[in-house]
């Protein structure tokens, strides 16, 4: 019954990923180019997911004792350069303000990259005793980073996202936050975006720059390539010395705090296109849809059908519903709403009417469902539940499916010639290896995972004794 | 009862109202200064109040027909350049970045002082027919003005606001959403910051950059001077034939936009605070408080204090309440909540358990109220309506007590000198009686208020005869 217009303006997802990738932001309405290169227009509809993402994980901070504020955008250049690593990683992608209003400035500021070093300058001056510990503080800002290849949402010179940053007494404390944060991001991911998670840490040539540990959750996205989807970070007490933040504890000493950062981006919106998608458009979950049910008058012309509709709507109103109106025909309007991903949509015409029920029709699975009136409102709840499970089941499987061991070099390369995917494999822990496979399979290592098993003794590269089991794969 | 070291540590705000306002801005932990000048860092007691001021009036604007959407922070030196007031107006306060990573741009990128020429950059390919009409956006974002003088939330060179910007078909529509804007802001400022506003346009003068009409809501602070609390303005046509933006009407002929654009920052935590402060420090408006409850037990050692303190918290939930519990004294939490201008206190020490009941305490009046514990939840409630209203009221009253007229320019002078205040004189509609109050007396015109009246005949600067009353004022 949709219309083929709408869904031809698409390419298929099997004939050019990257390129039904690009149709599907544009034709679902959520992005739109920008005269400032490598910079995008979030539209209504990708807004509104992103704010729908921001309200629930903010709840979810806030219950674990976050608490919000907002630091400025500038960096001066002497504040970016006290932490060696984390200068060395991020100067090179910085954007730098040289001029304010007709003047040079005596320091150039650079627009924050990520905001370690501007919190590393506030909590010097607000931390003095322990009892000024923890801070969990955290913000909702954009952030620049001068990437040369971009993608909506994946890559973008500007993006959004929330930056946790803490300090605390121990590095026990600043580990549990670490791991506590991460745990919140996966949780997240899996009951909201219907995005099933493997957490792990990062290697030493793939954590963030100045932490002692990087942590990380990596998502499969339908073609075989990964997502990394949130990350958080243990600082030990790096920072903390290059900052001189110390506090005077219970026995009356001086102490480095430990510090932690943890992140998640408007990236999370390119996950959920790309893990749920299909060639007509996105596929929202339903937690995290901006509108969860359209209502589609079937011949709105004939009397009493766009009354019913309304009608309808206010039966739905514990949901965020809407209803199509206007004076497209049926068939675009499908269209349209399929293009947009909304969870469900309810078809009511004159012969519904007459009956006393309705067509629910499904996004993910197109199944359509005959409702009677009187039941809707307890229907619409039941589906809604039963898809945002089953998307992630789903997901799940499409992972279990794409993910594969090797158990040797060639084994190795056999499979990522052939398969896109995650790759279980062990390695010895030289960077030397993960440099060499880097350069030929141009794959990376996505995580060691916490849950570690045992592929063979000896690493998958040099042969020499295996220290981890380790995720390999193609990433964004 | 209350602990005067922390309240000594603030100036009266009597003796020297800046220093007072800068004081309670630091001691009652709303920001901190930074190592980047005129920026500064937005405090968890500060950002939950702007969390607090946001939902609300995005609620607002949602109800209005509002959608959120975010453009990006950078604006290409030529895009500016496109309107040629609003160029003029913003180009000598703008932060300009060069540099991207290693490289020097192509072209120099500004930090968006505010984003009309990016909105009309991206409305250009948006609107294409009249069915594309209106588009009705908002931004919650940070701008950047290079102010030499800066001042916490009154003047800083980083600030947090939301911009809408909206297009139409007709001048008619424009007009009316500039409006309904404008009264949107003033019916919050009212109920939620219990901030009484004066409606008017601003003169040729004052009026924005680029703008065919600007309106604006003042207030009044507790010093006299005048705070611009929002503003909306009428772009008429004349960015749309800037950047090309027309669209086909139902007639077939091509037709230009009509657009607008209105905002509201974080300058209104500064109107808050000199609203409503005191020497205690702040005060805040129950509907808007971050925390609107304090429990604070008295003798909380002894046996059962902290335990009814919490069950106190549970039986007034549905408030943001909070039970204060930490080891200081009861003077210096009284004194805490006080300066963070929690609007009531509740007192609960073991002589009140035995007797039933607890103490409020209003933090606008002092007033001490016995409550029974068993209505304490509908009691709590009712002050807090009542102490809303009342700060409103307080405040209309203030005003009103320090509001002049002047019929001609001795009497304007003198009222000037003697007093401070908002002062209603007539005016002929020339800049250059503008330009000379403005350079004798140092006030400027505020509005051309909706609600004329008639002072007198003539100018109150040349004698010529008078076409409007303004409301004179010094401001921030």
């Amino acid at each position: 019954m949709a219309d083929k217009k709408l869904v031809e303006a698409i390419t298929s997802m099997n004939t050019d990923f990257a390129q039904w990738y690009t149709d599907v932001v544009k034709k679902a309405e959520l992005i739109d180019y920008t005269s400032v290169k490598g910079c995008m227009v979030i539209k209504p509809a990708g807004y509104a997911l992103w704010e729908n993402i921001q309200k629930q994980l903010d709840s979810m901070f806030k219950e674990s004792g976050v608490e919000n504020v907002y630091l400025p955008m500038f960096i001066p250049e002497s504040l970016l350069q006290k932490e060696k690593d984390h200068v060395e990683g991020f100067a090179p992608e910085v954007a730098w303000v040289t001029h304010g209003g007709l003047n040079p400035l005596q320091e150039r500021l650079c627009v924050r990259p990520t905001s370690e070093t501007l919190f590393c300058d506030f909590y010097k001056n607000e931390i003095q005793s322990y009892r000024d510990l923890p801070k969990v503080y955290n913000q909702w800002c954009s952030v620049v980073r001068w990437e040369k290849e971009t993608r909506p949402f994946l890559r973008s010179r500007e993006f959004l996202w929330q930056e946790g940053h803490t300090a605390h007494a121990t590095a026990e404390e600043a580990e549990e936050r670490t791991i506590r944060m991460l745990d919140i991001y996966a949780k997240f991911c899996e009951e909201y975006l219907a995005i099933p998670v493997i957490k792990g840490r990062k290697t030493e040539k793939e954590k963030f720059a100045g932490a002692e540990a990087t942590y990380t959750i990596e998502a499969l996205m339908h073609d075989g390539k990964a997502l990394q989807s949130g990350t958080s970070h243990n600082f030990g007490d790096g920072f903390a010395k290059a900052f001189e933040i110390q506090y005077t504890d219970k026995d009356n000493t001086l102490k480095y705090v430990h510090q932690t950062s943890w992140g998640m981006s408007t990236r999370l919106i390119g996950g959920i296109i790309m893990v749920h998608g299909d060639d007509s458009g996105l596929v929202l979950p339903p937690r995290i849809a901006p509108t969860q049910i359209m209502i589609i008058p079937i011949q709105q012309h004939k009397e009493g059908v766009l009354e019913k509709a309304e009608e309808l709507a206010k039966i739905l109103s514990s949901f965020r519903v809407k209803v199509d109106s206007t004076d497209k025909s049926p068939g675009w309007k499908f269209s349209e709403q399929e293009m947009r991903g909304i969870p469900i949509r309810v078809e009511i015409g004159p012969k519904d009417i007459e009956a006393g029920k309705c067509i629910i029709c499904r996004r993910d699975t197109r199944e359509k469902i005959e409702v009677s009136l009187t039941q809707l409102a307890d229907k619409a709840a039941e589906i809604l539940e039963t898809m945002q499970k089953e998307m992630l089941e789903r997901a799940r499987a499409h992972r279990e499916a794409h993910t594969y061991t090797a158990s040797d070099y060639e084994e190795f390369v056999k499979t990522f010639e052939e398969k896109t995917g995650f790759v279980k494999a062990m390695w010895c822990g030289e960077q030397a290896c993960e440099d060499a496979i880097k350069e030929k399979l141009a794959v990376t290592s996505r995580c060691m995972p916490f849950e570690q098993e045992k592929i063979s003794d000896t690493c998958v590269c040099c042969g020499k004794p295996a220290k981890k089991m380790v995720y390999w794969g193609k990433a964004y």
